[in-house]
């Protein structure tokens, strides 16, 4: 299988697209059509899980041409307990089938045997095409993701700098040499990436960067030229496509963004039929990006 | 439901036992007569989620009155997939039956509403006592667990410094004031935990330290007496009882520490029926650890 970083890039050229569409389920949020049909959802997680199922294959449906990815957010899929899990695992799959890469948003961090059990349920078993990882341990809690980047053509997101105000608790630390921890281990994510960088010049060991932080977007972009962002918090706290020019380089790539909750319940905002408002939200998200990636509308 | 310090301590007490037993499942590794049981299982996810059914379920019983938790590792289930995480879920309510605290080992983190939903499945869909949480987001990431430990007698351990080598890399990074991050850590631990102080005079907030690291479990002891201690690596490079002795405070209580495959694989080097195995290597860690923490055989 071919390098990731060259999979997810070069979809972001075929598909003039730098969009990833977060599934992040929540019923309370659904378009009452859906909810409608699954009356005892609430309290059955089976019905629950079986109402997800409609509404993200939907989603899929709505989003395939558009998003270059989709990113499962494993916490909804395990709080609904085991059919959730199982939803999760066919959704890669289904997704996949619709010419989606699948970023699962995992943000696992072990020691190196149990981190090896973790790239193998999510690369794996479950089948993702990258997998969101916690740096804390450090290299040989990273090493079995690295080793599938290397010889299986997947990918990783090193979680670098987040978009939650309290990110900067311990990410922002001061360190002795002059350095914040989030350099420094964006310094470790650069490394780690040496070994699988693809021929579009991108390592398949890419950093998780906050739309909420755009100036450390631009530094980190300029800092290490080949690792690929993946910038969360799109449409929150302000942080629109203009904030993120810095995220990406000179030739407008490099960098693809998440928003969920936007794209999925856009019906909210925009009416109609909820489908439609997924799609057109996604697509004024992609030719937004696009212009601000290339200083032309796609 | 009382506060889990309280129930964890007073397990302590009850059973003159640290001892937690992690179940990390590993068909090469498990007896032959429970393998001999299940012929297809390294083609069949379903039959080894059963395979695994059988053995941590006579591990359960084997322990039931030695140690005080048990300590599920989630990566090794969900790399079974859907039946893996279904397993999960019983062997929490199995191990409860018995009279067994559980200790999710998730080591989940992620940004506010992200942590609720892992909360949620944790502590309470799955129904642990307490999970394993990853600082790295900082204190909204970790808000949605504390609530439950305040409001519902939950606990959780934060990663303050891992037993495996490369901990170092981030974790002991030395910041301007001239601490290390772990350090940093700890403090905001001691913080968290501060609205949830048990009777027994420790939080429902408590540190993972490994037994790698007897100085700094020993430093961390003095300058947080109300943060419970959970220690992972016990047997493992070389750190044996003798090297936890200042993980314990003066009346020999306030950690727990944790070993896996050498109580669950123990007949490998005992010989013999495999269950009494097992157990027998439970019972000698509990006397070891107690004669170090009490200054006397339990």
């Amino acid at each position: 299988m071919s390098n990731f970083a060259d999979r997810l890039l070069g979809a972001v050229e075929a598909k003039s697209s730098h969009v990833v569409v977060g599934l992040d389920p929540d019923f309370t949020l659904l378009p009452g059509p859906v909810r409608d049909l699954f009356p005892g959802a609430l309290a059955d997680p089976f019905e629950l899980t079986e109402c997800y199922r409609v509404f993200l294959t939907d989603v899929l449906d709505a989003v395939a041409d558009i998003a270059v990815a989709v990113k499962p957010q494993l916490a909804y899929f395990e709080a609904l307990g085991s059919p959730g899990y199982g939803l999760y695992e066919e959704l890669v799959s289904e997704a996949q089938y619709r010419g989606l890469l699948v970023i699962a948003d995992a943000k696992r961090g072990d020691i190196g045997s149990t981190a090896d059990a973790y790239a193998r349920a999510h690369l794996d078993v479950a089948g993702a095409d990258a997998v969101t990882v916690n740096p804390w341990f450090g290299t040989d809690g990273v090493e079995p993701f690295l080793e599938r980047a290397r010889a299986h053509g997947k990918g990783i997101f090193v979680l670098v700098k987040t978009s939650n105000p309290s990110s900067s608790e311990i990410q922002d630390l001061a360190l002795v040499d002059g350095r914040r921890v989030s350099g420094r281990v964006a310094e470790l994510v650069e490394r780690w990436g040496e070994d699988c960088i693809g021929d579009l010049g991108y390592a398949s060991v890419g950093a998780v960067v906050g739309a909420t932080h755009p100036e450390e977007l631009a530094s980190l972009r300029v800092a290490h030229p080949e690792t690929p962002f993946l910038v969360p918090g799109y449409g929150a706290q302000g942080a629109g496509a203009d904030h993120l020019r810095g995220a990406f380089d000179k030739a407008g790539t490099g960098a693809v963004v998440n928003s969920s909750r936007a794209v999925l319940y856009a019906y909210r905002e925009r009416g109609g039929d909820w489908r439609k408002a997924a799609r057109a939200e996604a697509d004024d998200m992609r030719r937004a990006l696009w212009a601000v990636a290339r200083g032309v509308t796609g």
